[in-house]
C-alpha cells in the first residue's frame, strides 16, 4: 500500500481530469445527449472526467495496429488475461488470495447477475436483493421467473443499515442473497460485522450470495472496502463475487466485467447450467481497457479518488443542512442518495429538479418502486465548475419552496 | 446495386490493403502469434488486410472524444442502432424486407448458436449440423445437452452438396436445423433449390431454421447469396439468420453480431426463454464499427473481393491439378476446402504441413472429427506475396512426397 501513498502524492497533481460542458456534450453517451441542452445531467453512473492514461494509451495502441483479431488473449496470452489482472489486484489490495481460473471474463455486471440467478435458483425460487438498488437488478430477478424478496436499507438515524431481521425471515424462501458492496445508491461500504451477519444468514439458509462489488475502488477513508468472499473459506464457497473497471475508471462503454466462484465447485456448478460461450466473448478494447486498468491504473484512480472526496464535500457542505433535504455523506461511491421527503412535493422529486431546477439527478422510483418517488440519487463525479451550478440550481429551487411555505 | 457497381470501378484501385509480414507480426491476434516465427500462417479466420477507412475513423473518433460511455445509442439514438444498419443492408443488398424490431445484437456468432439452441430446443433434443462445420458449433449443441445430428456434406464429383437423405432420415429425431450458408469450410453458396429443399424438411418436421450467413459478404460472381428466411414468409416464420460484420470486414475482436428472428413471434419465444441481458450488451467500439462497416463499407469490401477473387484464382491454379491434392474453388469465402487423402500421410495433413512446409492450416479433424484429417482449411486472405509462398512451401513440400512416391 506504500506504493499507492506514493502515487498519490504524485498523482493529485498529474492528472488534469476535467472536461467542459462543450467537450462533454459532443459525446454520445446517454449522459450528455438525454436531456435537453439546458438541463445539467447528474444521473447515469458517468465520471465527467477524462479517462485514465495507460487506458487511452492501451487503446492507442489497437488502434494503430489496427490489433482486432479475434480476442483470445484470455487463453493464448496469459499475461494479457483480464482474470490475471483481477487475481493479483485482489492480493494487492486486500490481501486476498485467490486464482485467476475461478475467475470469468463476460461483458456487463447486469449479464453476470442475470447469468448467476439463472445458474443458482429456479423458476419460482426467491432471490434476496437489497432495495434500494439499481433498478436492472430487479430485471434480473423477474425475467426468469424468480420472486424478488425486498430486504430494504433502513435509515437508523445515522445512516441507511440492511435490515437484518427482514433478511432472516425472507431467507426460507429463498435460494440465492444479492449484495451490493459498497451499496449503490446509499453510499455504504459495508462492516466486517455487517456482512458476517448477511453471510451467517446465507450460510444457515444455503444460499448462494451473489456480491457486486463494482463500486469497491471508490470507498472514502476512514471507510474501506471488504470483499465478502475474503472474510471466510466457508463464505467464499458460496459467494460468486461479481466486479469490474468500468465504474471506477468510466469505460462503461468498454464493456468488460468479471465474476469470481469463490470456489472451482462453484463455478462447475454454474457452467453445467450456463454454456460459457453463451455468455459472448469480451472484445479486445475491453481486454486491453481492463487490464491496463487493474495493472497500471492506480496513479489516475488516485487523483480521482481525492477529486471525488472534493465534490462530496461541496455535496454534503451545501445539501446537509438544507431544509426539506437530508442526506447522509456516502462512505463510498460517486452518487448521494438524497431524501426530498421534507419538501413535501406533489410531483417525484425527480421531475421536480428537471423542471424547477433544470438538473437531471436520478429519480429514486428507478431504485425503490414502492416508496422512492421522494428520494433523488445524485451523481457528483463532475468538475467542481459544473457541480457548483447543479449545486446551486437545487438549492435555488428548494429555497423558492421551503421559503414559499415559510410565508404561507 | 448501380452504387455498388460505380463504387467497384473506384475501390480496385483506391486501397492499399496488405499489410507486411513484420506489420502482421506486431500484432496481438492469434493468427499471428499461435505458431513460431518460421510458419506461416493460414488458418484462423482473420484477414492480412487494412480495415475499412470508414471504420478506423470511427473507432478513432471514439478513442478521440474518450467517448466510453454506457453503450445505449440502440435504445437512445436509432441513427446509431445495428439493427437499423443490418436491416437497411439485407433490403439494399438482397430487396430482402425486415424490421429492425425483429433484430437482437449481441457479441458473437458463437454465442447466438448457443442462445437460439438453448432457446429453441430442450437437453435431450436432437440438433442438425452441417459436417464439416466450424467446430466451436459442435460444443453449441453438445454443452447444453442436446444431441449433434451429423449431416454431411458429400462431395458429388462436382462439389460439395448437403446431404438431403441424411436430413430426412434426422429430422424426426431433431428440434433445429442449423445451417451455414456459405458454407465454411466448403465455400459453397447454396442454390435456391438446395434452401428450399432443406426448409421443405424443416416445414414438415416443425424444426426451427438457425441460419448462419456470417459468410455472405464475400460470394464471389456468378454466385448469389440467398438468405434463407428471405424465401418465403413461411420459412421465415422459423427461421433465425445470425449474421455480423465482422469476418467479412475483418474485426472479429470487436465482437459486434446480430441475431435476426423471422417474425416478432419467435423472437418473443427465444426471449421467453433466454433473458435478453443475460447476453450482455456490444461496446461502443463494435457498436461504432458495425455502423460504419454496413453503413459506408461498400467500397472497401470490393475492393477486398478483388483481391480475394485474384488470392483464390492463385490458389486453384497451384494446387487444383496437383498430385494427391483435391480442391473446388470456392464459391464464397476466404477458404478452400483441400482434401489431402491422396497423398496417403500417416498424420494428420495439418501436421504435416506444419512440419514440412512451415505452414500453418486449419486441421480438417476440427471441422469434422470423424473424416477430416486428410483434409486442411486453406486461409487464402492475405497478400498475393505470402499467398505465393504460402503455396510455394505447400507445393515444395507435397512435391517432395509425390516424387518419392513415384520414385519408391
Amino acid at each position: 500500500m506504500t506504493s499507492e501513498r506514493d502515487a498519490h502524492a504524485l498523482a493529485t497533481t498529474d492528472f488534469d481530469l476535467d472536461l467542459s460542458e462543450d467537450q462533454l456534450r459532443t459525446r454520445r453517451n446517454v449522459k450528455w445527449s438525454q436531456y435537453p441542452a439546458d438541463v445539467l445531467p447528474a444521473f447515469v453512473a458517468e465520471m465527467d472526467f477524462a479517462v485514465a492514461p495507460p487506458i487511452q494509451a492501451a487503446l492507442e495502441r489497437v488502434l494503430r495496429q489496427q490489433d482486432y483479431g479475434y480476442p483470445k488473449r484470455d487463453t493464448e496470452r496469459p499475461e494479457y488475461t483480464i482474470s490475471e489482472s483481477f487475481a493479483a489486484r485482489m492480493q494487492r489490495l486486500y490481501g486476498w488470495t485467490i486464482a485467476a481460473e475461478e475467475v470469468q471474463p463476460l461483458a456487463d455486471l447486469v449479464q453476470a447477475k442475470f447469468a448467476a440467478i439463472t445458474a443458482f435458483s429456479d423458476p419460482g425460487d426467491g432471490v434476496i436483493v437489497q432495495v434500494p438498488a439499481y433498478s436492472p437488478f430487479f430485471d434480473a430477478v423477474e425475467t426468469p421467473g424468480r420472486v424478488l424478496k425486498a430486504m430494504r436499507m433502513v435509515d437508523d438515524g445515522t445512516g441507511y443499515v440492511p435490515d437484518l431481521d427482514a433478511l432472516r425471515r425472507l431467507a426460507p424462501e429463498a435460494s440465492i442473497l444479492t449484495i451490493c458492496n459498497p451499496h449503490n445508491p446509499t453510499g455504504r461500504a459495508f462492516t466486517k460485522d455487517e456482512l458476517l451477519a448477511m453471510a451467517q444468514v446465507a450460510i444457515e439458509h444455503d444460499l448462494v450470495i451473489v456480491s457486486d462489488e463494482i463500486h469497491s475502488d471508490l470507498t472514502y477513508e476512514p471507510f474501506k472496502h471488504i470483499p465478502i468472499a475474503s472474510l471466510s473459506p466457508e463464505i467464499a464457497a458460496r459467494t460468486v463475487t461479481i466486479n469490474s473497471p468500468t465504474k471506477s475508471f468510466n469505460i462503461p462503454g468498454l464493456r468488460a466485467a468479471v465474476m469470481h466462484f469463490g470456489t472451482m465447485a462453484l463455478k462447475e456448478r454454474f457452467f453445467a447450467r450456463v454454456p460459457r460461450k453463451l455468455l459472448g466473448q469480451v472484445g479486445v478494447f475491453g481486454i486491453e481497457a481492463a487490464n491496463a486498468a487493474w495493472r497500471e491504473g492506480t496513479p489516475w484512480l488516485l487523483a480521482v479518488k481525492a477529486a471525488l472526496a472534493d465534490r462530496r464535500a461541496r455535496v454534503v457542505a451545501a445539501l446537509a443542512g438544507e431544509p426539506g433535504l437530508k442526506l447522509y455523506a456516502p462512505e463510498a461511491t460517486y452518487m448521494a442518495w438524497l431524501d426530498c421527503s421534507g419538501l413535501r412535493l406533489n410531483v417525484p422529486a425527480q421531475q421536480f429538479f428537471v423542471e424547477e431546477a433544470k438538473v437531471g439527478f436520478s429519480g429514486g422510483s428507478a431504485f425503490d418502486p414502492d416508496a422512492g418517488s421522494t428520494f433523488v440519487r445524485v451523481n457528483f463525479a463532475t468538475s467542481a465548475e459544473i457541480l457548483d451550478r447543479i449545486l446551486d440550481r437545487t438549492l435555488t429551487a428548494t429555497r423558492k419552496l421551503t421559503t414559499a411555505g415559510h410565508e404561507s
